[in-house]
């Protein structure tokens, strides 16, 4: 019976990759959950689903237009939209199960409704770290976080990028001081535009904003601050500038550029930067974003903060933190569509175990038992295909040694091991097979 | 301003675990990950949700109940309720981008509104592998699956656990000889039923059914041939049954245990048994169920079989395949609740920096980073605590060592070393102690 066959077709928006860059893609994951384990960080992995009642107290604007939400039954859910959220339940609701500092990293997908573009995905991985304190939070926490994304980028194999790090504090002090504090989530927002849209355009903003021409100068000016780490840090306290949260947002500046010096973050791999902000009003103290230096169009590749508290709309208990993001779905994007990481076909199997013809099937199925029994990843061609078909197939899979098996190594209990890239080809042993290809 | 809170909590039927588990879980999803890459699969990560006309296409009664199905927009969507329907609709959508036979594994989350009980869960981990092939399957991948099973188990530390095989064309073909072709689906789900309501019941079930004495006698007798694999076979040869299904599943059943010893399952590990039926119509085969031999109260830890034809409802392309699935989140449920698994406290960092007091914050993160280039996974505690507090801190996460840090220490550019499980210590270079911590 034939029947109408339904077109087989992925939602736009949602990456699904072939296995080669599958194989690639979890290679990345897997070096950042590594890098996040070096540190310590305990692994969660909360509900895809919420109630919506929990998962939006907080959200609002443009963040809910785009929650995936719906009614199963009488209950109204939602898919979670970052691992932020879903870490604030947590806390607030095991709370007396964990231990604090409670370090936790996630790596998992989250969902948004964006309008569909290249390189825009509604559904993608965030990988995330957080360090939570109960009640308080060393400032010095806040330099680890460097050297995390910096342990974590070089493992992924980067040498050219820069943590640039900024704290809010500065910002809303100055504010404070030019009597411009009602205004300051719009400056931020104004002044994270700098990169994008440039000095004259922000000037504009700030015009249309209200601001008079002596804010604007000194807000530029600050903004246009130059020098090493420490020279803008010694500029920002000759500002003049004496609010208590400007002095104390400098002197935590301080802190943390003195501190990842002690974690050994090389100085061509952090700055400060005045002018990162981070558009959300939700960080209070040290700001994160991280550029290739080479690639700067990319925007910023890991970013976050501290934050004064992280679960306010579910306790009263106090729990400050600071944590950073990775959005491993479009920085994997990105990589591929700059050439960024090479097109290396990476394979599972290590050895293909291929049969001249079927009859030959029997021996090879036990050889290749062999080979994982010595922890080889091996794979065995059972199909009743030309062996050249077999050839191609680990070819095409980026295999690196064929096990060919003729009536010859059958009767004689062995092998012939050919190396895929250089071509060479020896009849062995099965364990003599077995060193070699763990060897190499 | 005080904010009325909002309650956190988890949706009933979504397993969300404490740190200590979740590293228990993460392992066992590695090991099973570990073992089907020995296979040589390849990675899939297929969306959670996709249309709703492409997931349902096949879907119908109870599962299409189960389904979180909603609208986003004008587009009707749901969440994937298995990982086998959207893998064909991978395989047709990519088709002429695979290598044949294909061999993907899959581990991720899919989501039923079952009715929330102790055990069932909406969201859970399944673990898959299938070999697809184009057109046709060799039989002999249908012995490589009890390979893949027992390497899995034994990988997860399990011993005693039979693989249990039966072939659905023995069946069904019996079911031809006995003009009882369309009550087959029927018989079947009620076969399946044996070992939870037993004979009698089985019978009686029958009889409802319709099925005449000699019918039933047939049936009861065919489940109850008993002996080894190699006896059971030969029973099945000595039926009388002569309909070319039953002969050939009778064949395959036999090529298939033949191999299996190729394969070097040990024989206490698999077993034939004519019972297993499945209840799916989808297989057409070779079908698995794994038990674990002193816990068959959990039915069966890893399931799946042989089908005809995967992708049937996308494509015209004949796509037979063979694989199984690991429910893991129900899987881990039990082995806790059972006892199965033993509670040992693992952890992430295997080394907590502890400074006796905040003061030595600095000469601590120094030593941190150094085990961390070292390859040790290593968490600096930097909070302002009683040294006492920090080494419960350690007790608390399993941490294996602590490295004290006091003011000796830290003028001679050593550390303390202590073995938390023997309480040992001793005053050491670093290098020393990394040494120490890496041969333990």
């Amino acid at each position: 019976m034939e029947n109408k066959k339904i077109e087989p077709r992925t939602l736009p928006g949602f990456m699904e990759l072939l296995p080669k860059d599958q194989i690639r893609f979890n290679e990345i994951k897997e070096k950042i959950q590594r890098s996040y384990e070096k540190f310590g960080f305990l692994p969660l992995d909360t509900p895809v689903i919420e109630y919506s009642e929990v998962l939006l107290a907080k959200a609002g604007g443009e963040t809910e237009k785009q929650i995936y939400r719906f009614n199963k039954g009488d209950t109204d859910l939602s898919l979670r939209f970052d691992l932020t959220v879903p870490l604030a339940k947590y806390v607030a609701e095991y709370y007396g199960n964990l231990s604090f500092p409670f370090k936790r990293y996630q790596i998992g997908k989250v969902y948004r409704g964006e309008k569909a573009q290249a390189g825009r995905f509604r559904e993608f991985y965030q990988c995330d770290v957080d360090i939570i304190g109960d009640g308080s939070l060393n400032i010095m926490y806040d330099a680890e976080i460097p050297s995390i994304i910096y342990t974590t980028f070089r493992n992924l194999g980067f040498e050219d990028f820069t943590i640039c790090i900024n704290n809010r504090k500065i910002l809303n002090g100055m504010f404070e001081a030019l009597n411009l504090k009602e205004k300051a989530i719009d400056i931020l927002r104004i002044i994270d535009k700098i990169e994008k849209i440039g000095k004259e355009a922000v000037i504009e903003e700030f015009k249309n904003l209200g601001l008079n021409d002596g804010q604007i100068k000194t807000i530029v000016d600050f903004i246009e601050i130059s020098g090493t780490a420490d020279e803008k840090i010694e500029s920002l306290k000759n500002l003049g500038i004496d609010t208590d949260e400007f002095k104390l947002g400098v002197e935590e500046l301080g802190t943390v550029i003195k501190l990842i010096r002690k974690y050994k973050v090389p100085e061509k791999n952090f700055k400060v930067d005045l002018s990162i902000a981070r558009g959300l009003d939700y960080y209070t103290g040290t700001v994160y974003e991280t550029f290739l230096d080479n690639y700067k169009n990319l925007g910023s590749v890991c970013s976050g903060g501290r934050y004064e508290n992280l679960a306010e709309y579910y306790t009263d208990k106090k729990l400050p933190g600071v944590g950073i993001s990775i959005g491993l779905s479009r920085f994997f994007y990105q990589l591929n569509k700059e050439n960024i990481i090479k097109d290396e076909n990476k394979s599972i199997a290590k050895v293909l175990v291929a049969p001249m013809d079927e009859t030959l099937n029997e021996y090879a199925l036990e050889v290749g038992t062999k080979l994982r029994d010595n922890d080889i990843n091996t794979e065995v061609f059972l199909e009743d295909k030309k062996f050249k078909a077999k050839l191609k197939y680990a070819d095409k899979l980026a295999i690196p040694y064929v096990v060919v098996i003729g009536e010859d190594e059958a009767k004689d209990n062995k092998v012939t091991l050919k190396n895929m890239i250089s071509g060479e080809q020896e009849t062995l042993k099965v364990e003599e097979a077995t060193k070699k290809i763990k060897s190499e």
